[in-house]
């Protein structure tokens, strides 16, 4: 009886009730049967940004997809920007500004490090005229968590806009869109907000919407203008995902009930259970003191191939971890604990870690790992 | 007891087999169980659109992103493009030409014509250099069908680049990218195809490769190139729509069972029996001669607000028509037999023709659509 646990970057686990409301009967996106939904789901988005100020648009594509938006949307020919550059997903800022022509300037942060806010300080003393920084909340190829809240006062000193990849922050750590003065930020569906991949939601605060007016890269598909044009008519510029869509409104009242403090509350708990699980088990954790509540990456011990260990849990236990990409391929594991995770899931990580390390040779007191973060979890309630 | 019935123009109806599968346990798409269903259906979709040459690349965004990302991988700055315009699609083109900065020219077809080919080889001749003709085979604004056979070796003859917009054409209309030498065309889930909105397909011929890797306008999350490496690797660049992946797997299982050329001779018999029943009303149909077998097109009787009709029977019968759309608004109702449509949902769509029509004033022998469909449908077999 093989069932899939999904412990990966995403996409993540989808809740029975979510992957059921994409089965809907199907209707047409013009008409004021989807708009009333979508209208709700945009509001909803405000709650999930923390947003008063700015309004959310909903995007077919994936959170690469959005990334290209935001360029596409604030920068012109000519312009200078600012990118952190601490993993994966923050080079793909850095690539796309390449790709688009834009004079970029990056700050390289050691993997497993979060980015001292000091150096993007030193950064824009150094280089004036950058009108963008781009950086990104939680690193999901390393587990980094970037202290966002810290880093935006320095970015609005200087007069540069400041963008955010939220794609694995939003419904995980604490994001306050307006209390940060964040100008735009974006998330995607299959990560914290435990929906099948497929929709990118871009959050634009009406400080952002001067740069947007003015940029002269070409948009068509991803133009802000349009979205902002067409969701006071509560709809979209071209079709939009219309079971998706349906989709994320379930998952959004699941949020609601829950309450967004809730939801960053319980992804803490589960992420410090994770970790102090596999440090129990003698594992060193990648990203240390910066550690996100998305993932936890662990540093595979001398001598096992982890990669090995993650394909074996796999397809033989339908455990799904990750390994390290690219630089850090067969150096980390990755275990997210993000979504539609609780504490028995935890459990079940934490159990296959166990049985995958030790199956493997790696020695230690078998289940130790499991009541180590049984006592945090048990004796540590809810919030 | 109101039922949906999608005649629109997409997204259509889905099969309840097809919404389920939406709904399957998520997977991780970085793993050898989804790339099996990637590879498999990324075979089902050549079959879809009869290449043995080509491959097929999964978009994750509508219709409108697959039509960009044609634009950006075929052009480079100071190229000429040569555009049919017949309608909103047509136009679509032009605009995204426009956008990126490409010279170009419009054929500007009337509206509810199809276009001569003899005008696409006469504009070829006038204008010397243009390296890429955009076309649309079917024209959802009008109901139109454009001879995409005999355009394409005029282009061919011209050294030009064939793309084709057959969004509301492929599993509607016989469609043979490799026998008429399509170098490019796209395609998108929620037409033809039987499923939600949320994927593209482009279909790359080996013919435009040349073209794609000297391109010089900028693309990262449309970058064909990208999908084509990812593809030898079963997979794609970004994160694909997992659930809608799975989905359209069983809407291909489904269109392959049923066979292509038969699900062609179903849409045409359907066609012709709507647009019977249409004209036993005494209405006159929009497209005449040109008319497709994706939706027809009907003209607003004189005195009679067919707008109202639409939203009348939408909201109290769940039957859903669509008007014309910018100046033909109030003027046409568009009637879609696109994708999971049968005979008697030809028989709702005429019947609710009439109750429609009847109850706006219009007056006929009630149930000489009806009869008039009935007679065409069970006095010709299927095929």
């Amino acid at each position: 009886m093989k069932k899939n646990y999904l412990f990966t970057p995403g996409p993540t686990m989808v809740p029975p009730e979510v992957a059921l409301a994409e089965a809907q009967t199907m209707i047409h996106h013009r008409t004021p049967q989807f708009s009333q939904i979508f209208f709700e789901l945009s509001e909803d988005l405000k709650y999930l940004f923390q947003t008063k100020t700015g309004e959310v648009f909903t995007l077919m594509s994936s959170g690469t997809g959005a990334m290209e938006a935001c360029v596409v949307n604030v920068l012109s020919p000519g312009d200078k920007a600012l990118v952190v550059v601490s993993g994966k997903f923050g080079e793909r800022w850095a690539e796309l500004c390449a790709c688009f022509g834009i004079e970029t300037i990056s700050i390289c942060v050691e993997n497993g490090k979060a980015v001292d806010p000091a150096d993007i300080e030193a950064a824009l003393k150094k280089t004036p005229g950058i009108t963008v920084v781009f950086t990104t909340q939680c690193e999901t190829s390393t587990g980094v968590v970037h202290d966002i809240q810290s880093i935006s006062p320095i970015v609005k000193k200087y007069g540069a806009l400041m963008v955010v990849d939220s794609i694995t922050g939003i419904g995980v750590h604490p994001f306050m869109m307006d209390e940060w003065k964040i100008d735009v930020a974006i998330t995607g569906s299959q990560k914290g907000c435990m929906m099948p991949p497929g929709l990118a939601f871009v959050c634009v605060n009406n400080s952002a919407w001067a740069a947007i007016e003015k940029a002269g890269l070409p948009r068509y598909y991803w133009d802000f203008r349009e979205m902002g044009k067409a969701l006071k008519d509560k709809t979209t510029p071209f079709t939009p995902a219309v079971s998706l869509v349906m989709a994320m409104k379930t998952a959004m009242d699941m949020i609601k009930k829950e309450g967004i403090e809730n939801v960053w509350k319980r992804h803490a708990r589960l992420a410090q259970a994770t970790r102090e699980g596999a440090k129990s088990l003698g594992l060193e954790l990648f990203a240390g003191e910066y550690a996100s509540n998305v993932l936890t990456a662990i540093k595979a011990p001398k001598g096992i191939d982890v990669d090995k260990i993650i394909k074996k849990l796999r397809d033989e236990t339908g455990v799904t971890f990750t390994g390290g990409q690219d630089e850090l391929k067969g150096k980390i594991v990755r275990i997210g604990h993000m979504g539609y995770v609780n504490d028995f899931d935890v459990i079940v990580a934490i159990a296959a870690l166990e049985k995958g390390l030790y199956d493997a040779g790696y020695r230690f007191e078998l289940g130790i790992g499991l009541s180590t973060v049984q006592s945090l979890l048990v004796s540590k309630k809810q919030g």
